[in-house]
């Protein structure tokens, strides 16, 4: 075996992380995984997890790499397993390949095993080294840890407004503010979230079918929020080329004939939720229904009422803005939160690790939200 | 002399341009100019227009070059002149002294001249180069421009805003939306503007003193719009440490009284402008007026009612935005504009040579403005 390479691993891993990311959107409730398996520096095996249920990225990996394996080093994106799931524990299957050395991104984020898989693995004289790339890893299942940690899926919110913060003109014109390139990339997002969420408003003004129109993608679950189900069974969200379900969240101000029409009407869900103090879905008990339903990643894509409702009920855990460099103007036009907002600048939600992106004009400003102190 | 080589030639006018850089703000109604001598690829002399009625940059960089001159190679951001002014040509300047070549970003913008510096040295027998880096000459002598050819300054609207267009919580909290190194830069546009104009609502809301805290800088005449003159002699505006004169924009809607006391204040002048339609500052007017007073660069960090008008009246040059990452939300919260705005959005003013700089996690957005159809 080679001398370890800190430069090296780096790069093996950030290709493990890559791989990982192609199971995004798709590996609910699972987090997504990737594995690299290298043997004098020449990468004899590549594998993800591509979807609960399905072999886990090592697994895919060592068949790609035969019997190569003996002697390799495998990059994984996270702790492999140890326990006996849907599938048998990756652990035994990297000591039985005769893999040397296992470099490990990060432990396993569930308390209740974490560690488990170093140990059994350091049992059987594999050298392990935890902590390569941690950061990104982190990131890239965060859906998967919301959802474990706080019982809720993770929310980004998406946003395309001008400089000014308008998402449409004062006549309500909107199509296109962004160009081809940022649309594009928001339908990437689209690929990569378990839901797309949205607000009934925004169905009622634009009835989008809310779909991915990417070759390769496919559509996340649909979820209107609709309280007092004004939506109409033609509604392009409803009937579109679509084989991703529509879940509708609303509340017993729901017409009783309407929710079991709904009911019948075929890929659609009806989610009776709490109601809120406004007599509006309680966005707490959505999420918490959402996350039973094993929905690890929401990309909330909705009008200034909605978006800000989720940040004001601390719900947004992520931003993703892109914006187009012209200014609308108006003190009519619609911006992208419409809500009470922060009475001072310290209550102010900020992101943390922003990246800016230039798509072809626009720019995407995405970033992790951090909350303010409360007032009090 | 050695070949000309268009990579260092561009080198060498980058280096001219950054010291005309530093006349910004300081050579109305002149443009700033600067010039680098150079032979056999050393530097021999660098000049720069540092106020008008002082020594253009080309006698400022033969006066260091001396007699090391003769042969050498004169790099100028702009054509040098022929005609006598409040100078001597420097053109006589450059062939008495021996410049075997002369490099110049672009051509004098003035119809009546434009060219005859160039033809002048040809008839020396001097070598003539025109265009190295023009875009960015144009683009430093844009407020000399703006004057010459439409008889207004060029105008910059400065606003520091929340990533969704906030600039103040709704209540009125804004202290500080941007961090030290954006307020910094923000002082370095004073710093480099021949005025600086706000709104009366401004001064009585902040009573800011919009003078340039930076090391070195030098404070730029304070403009203030005030169709009524409700100014108080005791703003801060008026009474600071600050040797660069107040210029009060207003309209006979003033009482005489007053317009007669302030008249009188030290430092204060009165400008009597035309009203608009709704009794307010004609800003057309003020322009002009501005204009004749020799100020050919405005930078306009104001509310959203001044804001929006002047962009509304597409008299917005370029825009310097300070972007926070946080989002203040509030459907109450003041925008960076407050105005009628764009109906349809093709009408929305776009920008163009967009530049971004992160700013100790801010975001600098800066552009120029490009107007859009206006409505049939």
């Amino acid at each position: 075996m080679a001398k370890p390479d800190a430069g090296k691993d780096r790069a093996y891993m950030d290709h493990a992380l890559r791989l990982a990311a192609r199971g995004l959107g798709r590996t609910r409730p699972n987090p997504t995984v990737g594995c690299v398996i290298v043997k004098e520096d020449r990468i004899i095996g590549r594998g993800w997890h591509r979807k609960a249920g399905g072999p886990h990225a090592e697994v895919e990996a060592l068949r790609m790499a035969g019997e190569a394996a003996r002697g390799a080093t495998a990059y994984v994106t996270l702790e492999p397993c140890s326990h006996h799931g849907r599938t048998p524990p990756c652990c035994e299957g990297l000591i039985k390949a005769g893999i040397r050395r296992v470099v490990a991104a990060m432990e396993d984020p569930n308390p209740l095993v974490s560690g488990q898989g170093f140990q059994r693995l350091k049992q059987a004289g594999v050298v392990v080294q935890v902590g390569v790339r941690e950061e990104a890893a982190q990131m890239l299942i965060r859906p998967f840890i919301t959802r474990i940690l706080h019982n809720r899926p993770m929310v980004t919110l998406k946003s395309a407004a001008s400089l000014d913060g308008k998402t449409a003109t004062r006549e309500r014109h909107s199509q296109w503010i962004t160009g081809e390139a940022a649309r594009k990339r928001g339908h990437r997002l689209r690929d990569t979230h378990d839901v797309i969420l949205t607000g009934i408003q925004t169905v009622l003004a634009d009835d989008p079918r809310l779909t991915c129109r990417l070759k390769g993608g496919r559509d996340p679950i649909r979820v209107v929020v609709d309280s007092s189900l004004k939506l109409s069974e033609n509604a392009g969200v409803i009937n579109p080329d679509s084989t991703a379900p529509v879940w509708v969240a609303t509340t017993l101000r729901a017409p009783e004939e309407k929710r079991a029409l709904f009911a019948l009407l075929p890929g659609v869900e009806v989610i009776m939720c709490a109601e809120d103090d406004t007599g509006r879905v309680d966005l707490y008990d959505l999420m918490e229904k959402l996350a039973k339903r094993e929905i690890t990643s929401v990309l909330a894509e909705a009008g200034g009422v909605l978006s800000g409702a989720l940040l004001d009920k601390r719900l947004v855990d992520r931003i993703a803005l892109f914006m187009a460099p012209m200014l609308i103007g108006g003190r009519e036009a619609s911006g992208i939160l419409d809500s009470l907002g922060a009475a001072k600048l310290t209550e102010a939600p900020r992101l943390d690790h922003v990246t800016l992106t230039s798509l072809d004009g626009d720019l995407l400003v995405e970033g992790c939200v951090v909350y303010g102190a409360t007032e009090g």
